[in-house]
């Protein structure tokens, strides 16, 4: 627990697709370019969708063009199927996820497609990304969705999940993330599910978790997730498109609350919090409309804070 | 990490001493019996200070002889000083907490008395306690506030705190419990302190630990804190009284909330979720200016969700 945790910045993809609000293209780099500087070295800039289904992210591809100028940026984006990994690898993503639903329901409902179906799909990236220059070929994680839960079939058994972890190394996947899409996950099952499926698949094919704050556990969840090994936890700036009051809401952990934990605890980030923080004034003013959240910038940095970053780390 | 978990309601004292609204005594006795009746088996009700210092809490001595009727429930107050725990014996109070701020700056400026003065203050209780017949005597903690950080001082040492403690259980408490008053503390920060403070005065000298959620850290601090071996934890019904857009809110743990997270993870509380939950309806009529918060409480219990508690256990 004393080695640089990954904070991967998720807002410019999780947060827009989940509010009413466009950024515009501007905006969105400004906001890119300004967390960069703070320190964050992975960011998801977007998704390869359809226009038509998320307006919001319509511009990716402009988005990953512009990522890709900043040095030293991990630039990821999600696809949803072999067409839109074409679309990211034709842009230039260094990382692309594909998310697999571990509730068939929601896989069904969510892209009409079974598990099998899906796999084909990753089947499919994997062939593409293969057929690429070695220094060309984007990392490809398969993210599992629903993995600690549903709000359709409830419980998720954990024999499912690892199953699908390692249908998703077979197919050629680099690596899995688990994602607690639905805000049910708890510490206790957090550390269990990790372990699990890092007994499987090994401990370098699952490094990070992308958590949901949504019955208030997210941090709790982190620091369950650090304690087995965790390397990378996803978050949203300002908590974006995450709002406990609005039902459905994503409820992203919030970045800012996220990295005051761990430089509290003295684990490095390399990310500069006081300038983290200033970044949320590029929210404000390119989604007025928009909540934006976080306890640690309402509260401010306790006095005497001495973040483990070492002065200029992040520079 | 299996056993059972005490959690204390401390939503009469800490919630309503840091609101406007003065809740009637009629709500407070309907609030205390609805949360013993879903299970909670010690609650703070009130606090001994002169009714000029707080009007909110001047019928504490009203509700401590109503709580002392509820059968199984340990009925805590908190009081300032000798003069205050005389009161809360004359009461009949359970528990008595006597507040000491680990950074004198904090204590000199909130009750005008240094630690050497407070220490004289616990030895005159001490004498009172002791004098009583052995089944009338209540339980006494010294609770050390500031023991994560002072919003004066900044950091406060750890040795600081242990020292303090110590003498606390020197000068003749029964236990002593660590409050983090300004919502400074992280998980390593609850690891380490806890450690140290058992290490001097034994494990079973600090049980309780009274967390606050200031910066969003409240229950990883809480997960921090079962994995050291504490076992009681405070928190306020509804967070009442904090508001972390409030500058110098109180930022109290959401009882909802860290039941969910207890329970979720298999941990039993005696408590009863969804009884739990309907107990906010009194505090929304009693109190209908303030903003009741939590996380779980918007969000729903998670699909098939399964308490630890088994069934009946809280009736």
């Amino acid at each position: 627990m004393t080695g640089e945790i990954l904070v991967s910045e998720v807002g410019p993809r999780d947060g827009l697709q989940s509010i009413r609000s466009i950024m515009p293209l501007e905006s969105k780099k400004a906001w890119i370019d300004a967390e960069a500087a703070a320190g964050v070295r992975e960011i998801e800039v977007g998704s390869f969708v359809p226009a038509k289904l998320l307006p919001q992210l319509a511009d990716t591809a402009e988005v990953v063009a512009h990522a890709r100028t900043i040095p030293g940026l991990a630039v990821a984006v999600l696809v949803p199927n072999l067409k839109g990994a074409e679309a990211a690898v034709q842009a230039g993503a260094h990382k692309i996820t594909i998310p697999l639903s571990a509730s068939e329901t929601h896989s069904l409902k969510n892209v009409r497609r079974t598990h099998a179906q899906m796999l084909d799909e990753v089947r499919g990236i994997v062939a593409l990304l293969r057929s690429l220059p070695a220094g060309q070929r984007p990392r490809f994680e398969g993210g599992l969705s629903t993995a600690f839960g549903c709000t359709l079939e409830g419980d998720v058994p954990a024999d499912r999940v690892v199953r699908l972890a390692e249908s998703l190394m077979e197919a050629g996947c680099d690596e899995v993330g688990l994602s607690d899409t639905t805000g049910y996950a708890n510490p206790a099952q957090v550390k269990d599910l990790v372990r699990r499926v890092r007994g499987a698949v090994g401990d370098h094919a699952l490094s990070g978790l992308h958590l949901h704050n949504t019955r208030g556990l997210g941090l709790a969840n982190v620091l369950a997730g650090l304690e087995v090994g965790i390397t990378t936890f996803d978050s949203s700036l300002g908590g974006l498109g995450g709002c406990p009051f609005a039902p459905g809401a994503s409820g992203n952990i919030v970045t800012e609350d996220l990295v005051f934990m761990l430089e509290a605890m003295g684990i490095r980030t390399g990310i500069d919090l006081p300038r983290l923080l200033a970044v949320r004034e590029i929210l404000r003013s390119a989604v007025p409309g928009e909540e934006i959240h976080g306890f640690t910038p309402a509260a401010g940095l306790p006095l005497g804070f001495r973040p483990a970053t070492s002065p200029g780390a992040s520079a």
